[in-house]
């Protein structure tokens, strides 16, 4: 027998919109950045993170969940450098806030200043999906080619920041940074870039850096809108 | 007001198989091997298939349709090389039969060898989508990591090829070939395998060797298909 669907879809958008900001605010309120780290397959999402988890070396209450098809591998890699909680989609092209929240109950009731999602690899899907982070980072490795922003463009106009990663292989691939940045800025002109290589540890001192930035700044604009809350007759 | 979709998907699922069927019949008829290129963004699709023009030299008669997001700067870089016509699916992760049949007008009625699709930057969605292709060819690039395979199963267990490309970065990646193919072939043990660097021209003439036998067997199964067509009551 055929099976029926019938979706709403406005009033499902809404919804959906609604239950990222409430756990925007949930994290606000914890003092926990969220980062949702996006890119293609093998951009290097996971290396990163074990080199962000390097340099910071324990300075940070850092925890991570790993979102994947099948497998895993990824938070395997990541386990000796911290929690990690692997979300496995089951064919699924993005990850999605209930799976979001079956990992944050698997980690527990750890106060953390910064969540990593790492999403599933893939420059499309992942776009439309708000996970109720506070910044949205895009990865582009060096070997993709510099002509991939005007390729994929909600990706990068829905992202906050550029990461180009690989920058060890620059000798050895036809990819011009100033390029893709130009590229990327057409699209979205108020992301921020940073260019890194993981395996050499190049560039992660600044992007982690950016990073400790970005969560005062948020813990600022939440303490003073708590505090406006309060202030309210 | 909340538009409402109905999806009957069990129908729509045998009718898409029933399409896809019915144009690799006619491909078949027309003598044009069909090859559905799919990989990550950046994996090297665009740069494999200038290079098989290379090779070949006009030794066949080959055309592509060139599916992306957005952008028309895949097929600019495939003309100078061979017919090239672009799919933009405006956001769709997948082509999809309508639009690759749009295509098939633009590029006229000419006699081809081979018809390659180059599929949108994406190792999950296209792999749920059958073109009408005889072969389905999946790019793996030797910078993306040897872990891939079991991490986007669908796409690899339903390819009929392996192609690893780049392996001119290999003294530079954390890549082992023999790890990707044994990963690879744990999922799909029929999988085809070549190693290939279109930008040094390295194994593109095992792989273009490997399309012709391909073709060959298809034009015999195809003749003796039709003979017997004409031979029952």
């Amino acid at each position: 027998m055929a099976s029926v669907t019938i979706s709403v879809q406005q009033d499902v958008l809404a919804e959906r919109r609604q239950k990222a900001a409430e756990l925007r605010d949930e994290f606000s309120r914890k003092g926990t950045l969220v980062v949702n780290v996006v890119s293609s397959p093998g951009a290097g999402k996971t290396s990163l993170l074990q080199a962000m988890a390097r340099h910071w070396n324990g300075a940070f209450r850092i925890a991570v969940l790993v979102g994947d098809i099948a497998t895993e591998r990824d938070a395997e890699r990541l386990r000796p450098h911290m929690p990690a909680e692997q979300l496995t989609t089951g064919g699924a092209c993005h990850l999605e806030i209930p799976l979001v929240r079956k990992g944050l109950e698997r980690l527990g009731d750890r106060p953390l200043d910064f969540l990593f999602i790492e999403n599933i690899g893939n420059l499309v899907c992942p776009a439309s999906w708000d996970l109720g982070e506070h910044l949205r980072v895009v990865l582009l490795s060096t070997t993709e080619g510099d002509d991939k922003p005007g390729k994929y463009p909600k990706m990068f106009r829905t992202s906050h920041v550029l990461v180009i990663t690989k920058s060890d292989l620059l000798p050895y691939v036809p990819f011009n940074v100033a390029s893709a940045i130009e590229d990327a800025h057409q699209i979205q002109p108020q992301l921020s870039t940073f260019v890194t290589s993981a395996l050499h540890d190049e560039g992660v001192d600044a992007w982690c850096s950016y990073l400790v930035e970005e969560r005062g700044r948020m813990l600022k604009s939440t303490l003073l809108s708590t505090h406006d809350e309060n202030d309210s007759p």
